[in-house]
């Protein structure tokens, strides 16, 4: 690990304690959204659409509620208009739609009405003997197909914003535009220029635990939730929102999620549940199934991209274009910013043009997922720049790194860079041992071998976080954060309290507590936690200090700025005899001293931008195309790990998920708008038995955004990966491919239309 | 209501809102500590010994552990030695054995092993099938007998500190003197002098909720509790003692209490589930039933008071003493100081002198009762008072207003009171309407009739509270207290925040919430949680305010001092442009700004010492004895109430509950250590018919100590019930009784005596 501070500055961060939580997860104790018991419980169910595109006629659920032990029927029809057009980034009428279609459903699987029953085979029941009649829509239910003149409107009631205008009668949801110099004077300066297209496929997050949600109400008209969620407050807002309710009468308490990876920051079922739970009088749960979760829960758009880039003689990228489309599926919403703005950004391009365009069809309707519509566009500009380095013989990471972007580049969006570390990264990878050893062009089993290098970008963000600690008379600090705990956060936070407290980060007990119980905090997200919920400990922590030493003052009879306090120990500069310990300072509360807690909050513009490369190497079997990754490392600027091993953990996550996407995942659709492929059977993510041990190399070029200098790592991670994979195949087989997954098919139609063409290319010398 | 403040100095301290709990408590949807459920949980059940006194010989859980469905079996031996001596005022060692017996067992009903099966019967079969020997040892059973000379040894290993000496061989634990002036040279300056002794029966505080708790352990060794306890943080601590572990490494969570009284300020049970759950690697729940609540959970003490006081002929009282024994069972414990050191505070007594005795005896050990063992003293005093004015032909009220306490006066524990209430007190009573309305010496049945006035007084707790404030978007603010919800504490502690922030006490969502989530909170009891957690609120509120005028500073570039804030919105007073309401400052936060947390915390002393005056009208049953409440008037200092329809209700729950000690409360013992009457039908606590609707009149005269002038109320209402209704029962009948409770019976055979008396006496005259 190379960095810029020294590891001796630090006596927690840098460190790699176990995370006393996993104990709890991996036997099983941890309580989850699927677990929570509360006395007179009752099940819900949901009844979706069977349809891609319909008006609803009618509804009749006598049938249903004729059964035994049915409660309750709910539709859209009972959930109020929304007051509020947006909470945080969330459209709160479109969400609504998600919660429960009204009049009309817009993709197969959306929620159109929901029972409740006293179990929950009653409830499954109950749900089909529900009669909805509908008159079918022409429905549209691929990109391309929905970008088509005369394409059948998905939506037919969208106004689309195309560059400031309003327009109907259309698909597309946007069209934006960022710009930077002067594209079209940069490309006539350019002496190479190439233009390619790419598809990429709409992908699930893939988490393993399914959505579920708890509601119960107080007699008092207070709601509580229990539901896995990245955001406790930020699914408190939504839910208020969609109830049309204030946010402070909802509580959600803290549970354990089973990853979530973008897809679990939207209140799906919360509002469902709630109404259930009114109607019925009793508390209802709902836990849906893994088809369902593919259907209706936000998958990641699928793209095309369109990109065109000129370079000089020189090796320099002189300008660059492109037009990022993402299919936003069956609910209106912007998804190509974190494509085509962030595309570019590892590379400091003088003449910049990104257009992007989002349209609706048919199908599941998006959400995040890690790193939002990046991968998309780095698919694209970092195949391209692989084809550049082959067509003008250029060391593909050293012209990476003449062009990287730097402190006081300029992003296409206009900010510029503070100090960032792509340079540091890329240099980190041209001396990588991995990127100097030697690979065989072919493997003893006669599979072919390549290895490709691919970098990626991302912005991380900033939001809000709060964290309160608290003295126990025993000494130890109890830590509470509102960030529910994904990639151990809680772990992460607690060693950065334990940090400025001097104190083992043992004796900082840590929790996700529930939305009363702490300060406004945003997501766990936008790779934001361990750096703006860090910088709320931090000052949490110097808050906590700043009372010790007030309390010891008091004690003393002398001024709190007088007080020192090291190595667990507080002192007095104006006299050597005092000193207590912090141990006693603590139990001093129990003869006398006033209780000692404090708060701490941040809400940062960003987490640090991060850059990124990787380096893969394959083997591709020419008889099928199967494609096997044999080595991968991910070279990451940090900022500075704060645990080594948690952060290794997340950077291996991300790029698991970046291969699983490269070679094989994606949503198999029915021109009837009904996904092919609804489980783990069919819908095919790596395991460990398809994986090499993912190798990490940190790289630490600190922030100046936070005290240890912490950067978001979560996002960038997944970025590099899918054209790091592509670049590889084309190493090894001399193909280029221009769609994600790249499935054995499509590699084995590459390989053979190569083999063709090489055929003929034979056969015309001949 | 007579007040020093003016109601319109405050828009919510004053009022009485509805407690949002209440809807909750009435409708069954309250969770508490029986409702608990967590996955996997599974039942305990406690074995106790059928002996007031023996050895434990041996233990065989054999049979019981050969029932399908037994996962566990615990003996004291399970328990570590603890390692400290107290936790707050809690002997760790002494309560230990009250947990789980170690070799020997000092009272009937004393758990001596526990047993956890998969469902509750289960569990209780398996109780009755451990075989546990015991050689029984000779008992005591009652004070009179444990305090003979050669009485046998309730516990006999027992050291007593009488005077500070070391004595063992007794049963006496402690013996204490409290002295002020000269009481013999003040009963020689007496013309009047009186001795009496009296006793007062053992009580439970009758709580309808019975004790129970749940344990979890989390696989990092953090054990989790839910239990119905009046301290979170204390009953933590005490298990942390009791299991020998880091306090922090037990986390409380919060349930709702049914009733406590200071009966459930003790953690019998967590140390037993806990070690259940350990055992079996499940959580385990006890819930107890009403007998073994009678046998060991700690009663109120028993005691017997021998009285002494001097008057001169002006009226003043010149000289008193008294020595207060009080039977604290079947563990040691210092119970006497609440009844020694009380007893003589409403009244400016020159000399004094209090003896405290405590003696073990083989009964249920004791706990605190609502004013512990003041109750008992005030019955002596003010029975005797009462007979001084009688004798000399005083107003009862004006006598006591002569001689009352004041600011200046000290106590016979040295501290000199500051500003109370206790004159201001006993002139309302002697102005109200009940005292001058005219009572018919008989009722139209037939039955004697009877005024009775008292006087009691209480110091009142101070210790340990924290508070968090936290802002919502909406502009509510959500407050977490450690303080569990009992009178009503969560509705007035927000109500003074609301105060402080000027707002609606129904934008402040106010929570109870476990002992990680808040800073260190000692016991909802002492009279001490509106008060202290009240000065906690108020301080973070100030906190609050603090960081939000420093926002709106930042906003505007202005200094946080140049912001003020009124009316729910914030201004300058170096631009009157400027200006933002609440809501909008609060919404901010979603938009950039910080999220605004603040704490509080308080330590103080003592929370306000109260005065009370109760009057009792009775009538008598000639023919039975029976003692029927005609009308009963509380009049009590209440400093300042917060919300005066919530204090009333405390100060009703007190006259009721010294109304039942009064009658009809007591705890009958055979002579082998067996309660009789173990049950709520043999046990005869007063329900509403059998009572008058108690009248409450409150006087505010408000303590320097808070910033509203609270002081606590909870505890001084019970503590003059006992004398007020035995003096309107001498003035019924004309018969002076000497123990308590004045059940039919003792009414009866006192009204026999009296008639005989006078027959001999008309007899003679013949």
């Amino acid at each position: 690990m190379s960095q810029e501070n020294s590891q001796s500055d630090y006596s927690v961060v840098g460190t790699t304690p176990l995370n006393p939580e996993a104990y709890n997860k991996v036997t099983g104790r941890a309580v989850y959204g699927a677990d929570v018991q509360v006395p007179g419980l009752v099940w819900g169910e949901i009844i979706r659409s069977p349809h891609a595109h319909a008006i609803i006629k009618s509804i009749d659920a006598s049938k249903a509620l004729e059964i035994p032990g049915v409660l309750a029927f709910v539709t859209g029809d009972d959930l109020p208009e929304p007051k509020i057009d947006a909470y945080e980034w969330v459209n709160i009428p479109n969400l609504s739609k998600e919660v429960l279609a009204k009049g009309s459903v817009h993709y197969k699987g959306q929620p159109v009405a929901a029972i409740a029953a006293t179990d929950r085979n009653t409830a499954i029941e109950a749900a089909r003997r529900v009669k909805i009649d509908y008159d079918q829509m022409p429905s549209v239910t691929s990109l391309s197909a929905a970008v088509k003149r005369d394409a059948p409107l998905a939506m037919p009631g969208l106004t689309g914003d195309h560059l400031g205008e309003q327009v109907t009668g259309t698909n597309v949801v946007s069209i934006s535009r960022n710009e930077l110099g002067d594209p079209e004077t940069g490309f006539e300066s350019a002496t190479f220029v190439i233009e390619r297209e790419f598809d990429i496929a709409m992908v699930h997050q893939g988490y393993i635990e399914l959505q579920n949600a708890t509601a119960r109400w107080r007699a008092d008209g207070r709601l509580e939730i229990w539901s896995s969620a990245q955001g406790l407050f930020s699914i408190r807002g939504q839910i208020a929102g969609v109830l049309d309710m204030p946010e402070s009468m909802v509580l959600v308490h803290s549970v354990e999620i089973g990853g979530g990876f973008g897809g679990k920051a939207t209140a799906y079922l919360p509002p469902v549940v709630a109404l259930l739970a009114k109607k019925t009088g009793r508390p209802v749960k709902i836990v849906t199934d893994r088809p369902s979760t593919f259907d209706a829960t936000g998958p990641a758009s699928g793209a095309n991209v369109k990109i065109k880039m000129g370079v000089d003689d020189s090796g320099r990228i002189v300008a660059a274009s492109a037009t990022a489309t993402h299919d936003v599926g069956g609910n209106p919403r912007v998804a190509s910013g974190g494509s085509a703005n962030n595309m570019f950004s590892p590379y400091d391009i003088p003449h910049l043009r990104v257009d992007g365009r989002d349209v609706v069809t048919n199908t599941p309707p998006t959400a995040s997922y890690r790193a939002p519509a990046a991968p998309q566009g780095a698919f694209a500009v970092e195949s391209v720049i692989d084809e550049i380095c082959e067509a003008k013989g250029w060391d593909k990471l050293e012209f990476r790194l003449k062009n990287a972007s730097h402190e006081g580049t300029r992003k296409v969006t206009g900010p510029i860079f503070a100090r960032i570390g792509v340079e540091e990264v890329m240099a980190a990878a041209m001396e990588s041992e991995h990127w100097r050893s030697p690979l065989p062009r072919r493997s003893d089993d006669g599979w072919l071998q390549g290895r490709g290098v691919a970098a990626g970008f991302w912005g991380n963000g900033g939001r809000e976080s709060s964290v309160n600690l608290h003295l126990s008379p025993d000494g130890d600090v109890t830590m509470n954060t509102g960030s529910v705990d994904m990639g151990s956060v809680k772990l992460v936070v607690a060693m950065q309290a334990a940090e400025a407290l001097q104190l083992p980060v043992e004796r900082i007990r840590s929790n996700t507590v529930d939305t009363d119980s702490v300060g406004f905090t945003s997501v766990t997200g936008g790779s934001r936690t361990t750096f703006a919920t860090g910088i709320a400990a931090i000052q949490a922590a110097e808050n906590l200090l700043e009372t010790m030493r007030t309390r010891t003052g008091e004690l003393w009879g002398v001024e709190p700025d007088d007080v020192t306090y090291e190595g667990q120990r507080f002192g007095c500069v104006t006299d050597d005899s005092l000193g207590i310990e912090w141990d006693a300072l603590a139990k001093h509360m129990l003869e006398g001293g006033d209780p000692v807690s404090a708060v701490g909050s941040a809400n940062p513009p960003e987490a640090g931008n991060a850059g990124a490369v990787h380096i893969a190497d394959v083997a591709v079997d020419p008889d099928t195309g199967k494609v096997q990754v044999l080595r991968y490392t991910a070279i990451q600027d940090v900022g500075k790990a704060i645990n080594p091993q948690t952060a290794e953990g997340q950077i291996q996550g991300g790029a698991v998920q970046g291969i699983g996407w490269a070679l094989n995942e994606e949503y198999v659709m029915g021109g009837d708008g009904a996904m092919q492929n609804r489980s783990f059977l069919d819908y095919r993510m790596p395991t460990a038995l398809d994986l090499p041990f993912i190798e990490v190399q940190m790289v630490e070029v600190p922030t100046p955004f936070h005290p240890f200098g912490v950067r978001g790592i979560g996002e960038v991670s997944i970025v590099p990966a899918l054209a790091a994979v592509r670049n590889a195949i084309h190493n090894a087989t001399g193909v280029n491919l221009y769609q994600a997954p790249m499935r054995p098919g499509r590699v084995l139609e590459g390989m053979l239309a190569k083999r063709a063409k090489e055929r003929v290319a034979v056969g015309a010398a001949d």
